[in-house]
């Protein structure tokens, strides 16, 4: 009756114990408790909430569901960067070469693309060969001779997650920041890490809306990653137009390689650098966070941002003469402009429209089973604020799929949205959080 | 996605429409909706309430998963009593045939015992050979010939009711008042009735344990029968001691024959009559409440109700015998006392302890799968307002089962409070509910 017992609690709005919280995420990986009783409990979470203490005791349980990663004999100070999710966000590629190339120890564990948004690992995969499965001990010797790896979330880290999520997924409990927060963290902590920057994404293109809903899911996680005795800050960034100008897998990774080599979009280099930034000066309590800041920009100059990429993707066996020879890489069987029907400025861009868009030409999935298409995807001509002519290209489609094209031509001028007036331009960067609260930067 | 879209609906507080109560109750029926979409949707509801039409629409949803018998033809206004369920409510056996003996039709469809109370049917299947789940055939050709039947829920009514109460049963939402009132209205609405007469039990042995939410509850099951098209009222009546002196299934049966001789305790002949004469009034617009209460006090004293319950007895194959002489009921194996340890008043009885005390010693089922010793149960000498002295007999367990003697002596000694201050007599009939609102009698 311990399932029961513990809806019930939820139920009436009493704070569970640990012991509670434990017994509740065991008996569910084991099966004892059934996914009726746990969907029951999941929505009585989701409308009463859960205290800080829960939360914590929560992400707890279900991180002690697997393995939990000691890499406490690989040298260096190890920190991963989480993103909430977005479209175009491509930060990963550039940000775990970069931080490694600035001495930081980056083991990165990455997920699939949920929803509109893409995953790093189907990026990385757009790469041939590029293996994000490697054992355990491949991803430490890897960390050890180069200071960097990428990796797809084995079965063995945080399964409660999985089976949760999945859950969560077709019980309409997925919005929940509570259960967003231990989701996210019993991952993150069972990575063996020492500290951690989330960048938390707000807008019309995020799971999270509103800067108030961000703020408040960054606390969570800030506060969680903190009591697990883990330096976490968690940066708000704006999602209320694609990162960059690529959108999908190999297209991202092209576009990745511009930055790397000290080109590419503004907004693109900018985050990197800022979150390279704290990475190194929360690595090194010597380094402030403004020359850490000058070293990243420097080192995406210089070039070993992006030797530390192709040193990467050779350890993971991908096909690093791809990475320096780009433009070999297939391109897809069908390429359309879109073009503006009359003039103006971009006002705004329905972000969530545009992930959908690449969805429906192959980008990404719209069911598990789907496969991608890696040189599917979208390149923004046009972004927020820019001036437009009647018959301007505002973007190019790359697909495979013909069918989809007109639905996805119109879907896509249907997401800019044209005025006569410029818009005020909005910052990238909404502020920073950590321990000691929230602010600008 | 039907399941998923209800869920969220309920979630984020919207009002459902007829359309998607109807496919939620059919799929869910069909196992389209899985059990943990189900329990989702039952704990927002539970969380988020009801409006008056979601409710009136699931209960014709689960009504019509099922069978809705149709007894036009048989003669006279057909009414059901249903009571929410106490402690000693064995009013139903009394109440049937005093009513058919008034002239009104009972087509009367009962249920087992549900937690700590007791249940008609098993009352019923205390009187040897009685058959309480005879054809629908059958049903009507004993209401045509003596105006009274008495049998189980079938399958066939309300299939939907059944496989949702086991659910909010494992699920922690059971307490809902939408719920609630839906399960009961949808069997009770399948039953072909022109109107019903509601027992709404209130106190410490009832399921609800304030007059508040039993007003609330009672508000609802009245709304739905007068929306569907049946004349209905609410009795409030409390449970804050057992009803009569006789729990366990034979011993109520005994003590019902009492009452149906024109004798027994006055609470349950009061009960007993009250509702008779609204079953009756009800019936007959030409009859007054009060002379219908004439002719029910009467026709327990001139053995004109007793006559009908031997009959009703005899049709349905039970042994009338035993009924005529029940002295020849067989008796438990252990007879026990229990008596107070001090003096004073019995100012109050904790209903519950009392039931399950019942329940422990065998005259109910801890699990569904439990058989009941029919001869097992608890007489209690003393009640509330009664004075003891010490060494007073305050109640006669008897039992099979020895091993549960100590425990349940215990039990029952702690379930009687005795103190020095006699307590006011708190009245039985809490007030009366109908279409026009609530009003004291």
């Amino acid at each position: 009756m311990i399932g029961y017992e513990i809806i019930a609690k939820k139920r009436d709005r009493h704070e569970l114990t640990r012991e509670e919280i434990d017994a509740l995420v065991r008996n569910y990986s084991s099966g004892k408790i059934p996914d009726y009783q746990m969907s029951a409990f999941l929505m009585a979470t989701y409308l009463n909430g859960m205290s800080f203490q829960e939360i914590t005791d929560l992400t707890l349980a279900m991180r002690d569901s697997g393995i939990v990663l000691d890499l406490s004999d690989i040298p260096g100070v190890k920190i991963d960067k989480h993103s909430t999710g977005g479209v175009g966000d491509k930060i990963s590629l550039i940000l775990a070469p970069l931080a490694a190339s600035m001495g930081v120890t980056v083991p990165m564990i990455s997920g699939r693309g949920l929803g509109h948004t893409g995953g790093t690992l189907d990026k990385l995969q757009s790469i041939p060969g590029f293996d994000i499965f490697i054992s355990t001990d491949r991803f430490r010797s890897i960390l050890k001779s180069i200071g960097v790896s990428m990796i797809g979330q084995t079965e063995e880290i945080a399964p409660a997650d999985r089976k949760l999520y999945a859950l969560r997924d077709v019980t309409g409990t997925i919005e929940s920041i509570p259960l967003i927060s231990a989701s996210i963290m019993s991952k993150k902590l069972a990575e063996g890490i020492d500290a951690l920057v989330l960048d938390v994404k707000v807008g019309n293109g995020a799971f999270m809306k509103t800067l108030d809903r961000a703020v408040d899911l960054a606390q969570h996680l800030v506060m969680i990653g903190e009591g697990a005795g883990k330096q976490t800050i968690a940066l708000l960034t704006s999602m209320d137009e694609p990162l960059g100008q690529a959108i999908g897998n190999w297209l991202e990774v092209a576009e990745s390689i511009e930055v790397l080599k000290g080109k590419g979009p503004t907004d693109i280099r900018e985050l990197s650098v800022i979150l390279a930034a704290y990475m190194k000066s929360m690595a090194d309590q010597k380094i402030s966070y403004d020359v850490a800041y000058n070293i990243a920009a420097e080192n995406l100059d210089n070039g070993k941002a992006f030797s530390k990429f192709i040193e990467l993707v050779k350890h993971h066996g991908g096909d690093f003469t791809l990475i320096q020879n780009p433009q070999r890489y297939p391109k897809a069987a069908l390429i359309k402009e879109v073009t503006a029907q009359n003039e103006g400025f971009v006002v705004s861009m329905n972000t969530y429209e545009i992930g959908m868009t690449g969805i429906l030409i192959g980008a990404g999935r719209q069911t598990k089973e789907d496969s991608i298409d890696h040189t599917a995807g979208i390149i923004l001509h046009k972004k927020v604020g820019d001036s437009i002519k009647k018959g301007d290209c505002l973007a190019t489609i790359y697909t495979e799929r013909e069918t989809r094209l007109d639905e996805a031509s119109r879907k896509l001028l249907n997401a800019y949205r044209i005025d006569f007036n410029a818009p005020d331009k909005q910052p990238l960067i909404l502020g920073v959080l950590d321990k000691n609260g929230f602010r600008s930067i």
